[in-house]
């Protein structure tokens, strides 16, 4: 069955975009995933076809009408279709690897893009939209994140990377920040590839590696250090019991 | 002086994409910003026009050479280019609103999006790569990062927002998460706006804002709480000193 992503939003000329070339591209060419968008301004109902108004309580911006949105919604995914629902909102849940994971064994995704200052909060609520976030910082408008996050899922459906990249994600769930690479040529600037990476040995090669991802991770974030020595404690206990 | 965005990629197509429309469209075509994409494989000079080779030490995926993008960058910033320096990788500091508003506030940027498993570690120190990341998952490549995060950038920028919006990122960076927002229809499904935004009592209004943004915050991303507290705490002490 092919991974349908549905994508509401008020500039459905975003799409594909970046989704469009290298490997979702040639996914989407080939079928591997699905990619259709509602345009929601298709579903206002007065001849100015208003998708928002002002904000009950006062206030700066507008707010996205919960009626409209209910209507595309209900639109793209009527009774039975059972895939995931997110509003892309610096609100939500913050996107981790382990997400997209979850997503990309979706029968698909619907995904609503915000614009203005917000939306009804009775259509998120009726409508079961889950907000996602991915970071805590403002954009224009939903759009991106949803292309983020869309790339970030289609990269894991079967067939779309050659298991020669799977690896990345491992290291990247294991909690490390990832190891320094080196590549020919062998002395770039004066500077050489270090010694240990040009000895052939692959114990030292892969200590080497981990020394560096754990010294990374504890300079740049050791709030993920710190999730990974609780990690891997948790298994150890596990696989004693 | 118009903020001057220079993206060096693989895919130079995928640019403006999303960022050719909307509010940073209308600003780019109207010169409030400018945008120049490189294309990382005109500075190969092999016939086969080589930007990657096989990881030093060996293991799966292929990294891209430190020679071929330091050539590509040099072109793009010669000396005395005093703009930041980006690679967008997971490994960098997570992007937040308050570095999305010091580079709103630089000459320009200059933006590196790798593909690959990696990049070679040579070019990233000698040319001063900053890594910055805009979230824990695993993209196809930098470029829905550079994306979103030229989005959040642009947005800032001198002209590009109505100041009607600019309110919002005041409320993000004041460490708290929004309120649920509503609009007409007074009635959605059986479910009325909330008696208190319709009182006309303004202080009531934004007592409520207030609390149900603490709510929220509290019950979605305690870590911002904690900080937003610790950070209340700070102004109150400085401004007794």
């Amino acid at each position: 069955m092919t991974f349908r992503a549905t994508v509401l939003t008020l500039y459905p000329e975003m799409f594909p975009g970046p989704l469009g070339l290298s490997l979702a591209g040639r996914a989407l060419a080939a079928g591997g995933w699905s990619l259709e968008t509602v345009q929601i301004r298709d579903f206002a109902n007065d001849r100015h076809r208003s998708v928002d108004d002002t904000p009950a309580g006062g206030g700066a911006g507008l707010v996205m009408r919960a009626d409209v949105l209910a209507r595309a919604i209900d639109h793209a995914a009527p009774g039975g279709d059972t895939r995931p629902r997110l509003l892309m909102s610096p609100r939500g849940t913050p996107l981790r690897q382990k997400h997209v994971r979850d997503l990309a064994a979706a029968p698909g995704l619907l995904i609503v893009c915000g614009r203005f200052e917000g939306i009804d909060q009775r259509v998120i609520d009726r409508r079961g939209l889950e907000e996602m976030s991915i970071g805590d910082f403002v954009l224009s408008g939903g759009e991106p994140a949803a292309l983020a996050l869309l790339d970030a899922v289609v990269r894991l459906l079967p067939g779309v990377m050659g298991n020669v990249e799977s690896g990345r994600d491992e290291s990247f769930e294991n909690g490390l920040l990832e190891h320094p690479h080196y590549t020919r040529p062998q002395m770039f600037e004066g500077e050489a590839i270090p010694d240990v990476l040009v000895s052939g040995d692959h114990a030292r090669v892969a200590a080497w590696r981990r020394s560096e991802a754990e010294r990374l991770t504890a300079q740049r974030r050791p709030d993920l250090l710190s999730a990974h020595r609780a990690g891997s404690a948790g298994k150890n206990s596990r696989s004693k019991a």
